[in-house]
């Protein structure tokens, strides 16, 4: 087997396992049924990941990846002025939004299986300094606990897609292909966090 | 059967519903099962819930009246006063989150099952009118858009409960008996709700 076609295997076992995981969950689905899915023999899921949970880990780092790494790139550089301070908590929220939504199989199955991507812990950890040095250079307000608030932008974004065959049924609004929509809830919503409601 | 041993079973199949339903999914459980569990009879989930899924609607109802009742009175009463509309506003949050910790096994159903309580629907309808008050009266902003910040509270409090096994594995944080962390972090939760994080 040449290094594209191992690549490709582990490809189908990581799409094929995300698709019957989110489907049927992962205590409810086999390695068997997987790898048949994947078009591919039972020892393969072992070659690459050990076992089904490495598949399951490997699965939610994936997402971890896809969805942090931008978000995290713009966190990770100091801000040089208040502008510079907001217009990265924009960019942090709009990629973070786009990804998740992107990303939505790999999201729900990471959300319902309670995994800890690697990547995840870092946002926090970078949303949280990006906060601490918002406060040291006086663009962000000194009470704030940004240890407390690190899940703010992220509990927004990942319920609007979790719920959003919810949001679908009972408002009509899909947000997977609602442009103007998406953009009027995210322009509120990061109002609302950097505003506040109150004068 | 008197009215006392009616409401008992009915009762025990709520509760034994919720119990089995939150543990293998609402397709992974049997009616058969439910009522064993519960300890009665196949014909008695037909008497109660007509099927499977009136149990679940009975179930998803049962969260939004526990959850919601108590919110949805701080809400539907005219604030007298900016420190009255801000006062609801903590009160909101306090009593949403106690609820959402007290009636966490139906949460955690509500929320994979996708369900819509009537009393949930009535909450977010009643929060965007508390707001629209507010900004009337000027006691919120007036660039708020109120329909589009519906769930900025609840997301936050659901989110907590729902991924607190995680919360607790990842930071040794135990969300359901640690009372000083939850009031730190519903303190700072609605300071930035109201304030925002800038000044």
């Amino acid at each position: 087997m040449n290094e594209k076609g191992s690549n490709s295997t582990k490809e189908r076992l990581l799409s094929s396992g995300a698709l019957l995981i989110c489907e049927k969950g992962f205590s409810g689905v086999s390695v068997r049924e997987i790898c048949s899915h994947a078009d591919t023999s039972m020892n393969m899921i072992h070659h690459y990941f050990g076992c089904k949970d490495g598949l399951l880990k490997a699965i939610s780092e994936s997402y971890g990846e896809n969805v942090f790494a931008l978000p995290l790139k713009f966190l990770s550089k100091e801000p040089k002025s208040k502008e510079d301070f907001l217009c990265r908590i924009e960019l942090v929220f709009e990629t973070t939004l786009e990804a998740c939504i992107e990303n939505r199989l790999i999201l729900m199955i990471t959300i319902r299986e309670q995994q800890s991507p690697k990547a995840l812990l870092e946002y926090m950890a970078g949303f949280k300094a990006f906060i601490d040095i918002g406060i040291d250079k006086g663009f962000a307000r000194k009470e704030l606990d940004s240890a407390m608030i690190t899940g703010f932008i992220l509990d927004r974004i990942v319920n609007q897609v979790q719920f959003s065959p919810w949001i679908n049924d009972e408002f009509g609004t899909d947000i997977f292909n609602d442009q103007s929509y998406l953009k009027r809830w995210s322009q509120s919503n990061i109002d609302v966090f950097i505003n506040g409601i109150v004068n």
